[in-house]
């Protein structure tokens, strides 16, 4: 059995924000209650993320360190028609998930305690962004 | 419901080649409709990608940015047997995806306009690359 | 049709662990042929990786290049409150995968020769590591 559904957010600007709660009330609407989760993003420079949903210093510091494994601006990109946000936008991308799977239990996600799941935009203006949620139990 | 094949890629050494119609083809036969597609590389020296499909330059930048953070040839590698390119290979494997899933709708992936998928060589030379594509509806 | 177990596993530190077996058997008592398998660890300083199963060398390279990409201590951290590897462990969490979806066929994981599934830890004392095996089919 599978369920799928289409969200949109509006970001702002470089940063990620918290879609647990968007994503658990598409698995509790699927009536879905045991199985998995498939969430992806539409685009080529926003991701999903999953990591520590209670010091958001943890949020910081990955935009930190990923600013520096993909500078913006970098003088040996070749794609920066639309700034110097533009390839480093996809390089972060790439180097975290376009695509996320995980377990439903009891019908909703099945995370640790401290894990959310996050929508990571990487390009320095707001966008409109297209999530797309499918339950298979 | 599954389905199930597996698909041979002869590459022709590093570089990102487009699979998006090989692994939709997949989806076609299988007669689903709704629900997911999880496209599986069964080696450790190569990848797959979901990244911009329009300017080739992005794939090329890609390129820079993983010699950059995963260099042929380091010093520090202990694991070498098979050239400088070996341990790179591996790293590089890592920090992108050996396995991606993907929201199937209306009997095709469900992708955004610029996003393809690719399977990425990380080694000097041309292999034989075998991918496993499972459709779940 | 889902299968889900909650498997656990007591890390000793820093380092990788395979866990390939430990998949299988819940795929095989699942009674599942044809289908997937996805793993997803519990955690935000642990994560799970698909890499070379026969040279241990690969896996001691790649703490060598995710210690560089991600360093202990960074000055740069405001994260810090459990430690020099506190922070680092997240930040290798991202760059590999908390979560993992794999082929199974004739009833078990379908992997390359080569490959096998590890849990890695990132913190630098051993922890309890809870990890979920959903199989679909």
């Amino acid at each position: 059995m599978a369920t799928q559904r289409r969200l949109e957010f509006t970001t702002h600007g470089r940063g990620s924000r918290d879609i647990t709660d968007d994503v658990n009330a598409v698995v509790r609407d699927s009536g879905i209650v045991c199985g998995i989760a498939n969430v992806c993003v539409q685009h080529t420079s926003a991701s999903l993320l999953v990591t520590e949903n209670a010091d958001p210093d943890v949020r910081r510091d990955l935009e930190t360190i990923f600013a520096r494994l993909a500078p913006d601006g970098d003088p040996a990109y070749r794609h920066d028609l639309e700034g110097d946000d533009d390839m480093a936008a996809h390089v972060r991308s790439v180097l975290s998930d376009v695509s996320l799977t995980l377990p439903v239990a009891d019908g909703r996600l099945l995370l640790g305690t401290w894990q959310g799941v996050f929508l990571w935009e990487h390009r320095s203006h707001g966008q409109c962004r297209r999530v797309v949620v499918t339950v298979i139990g």
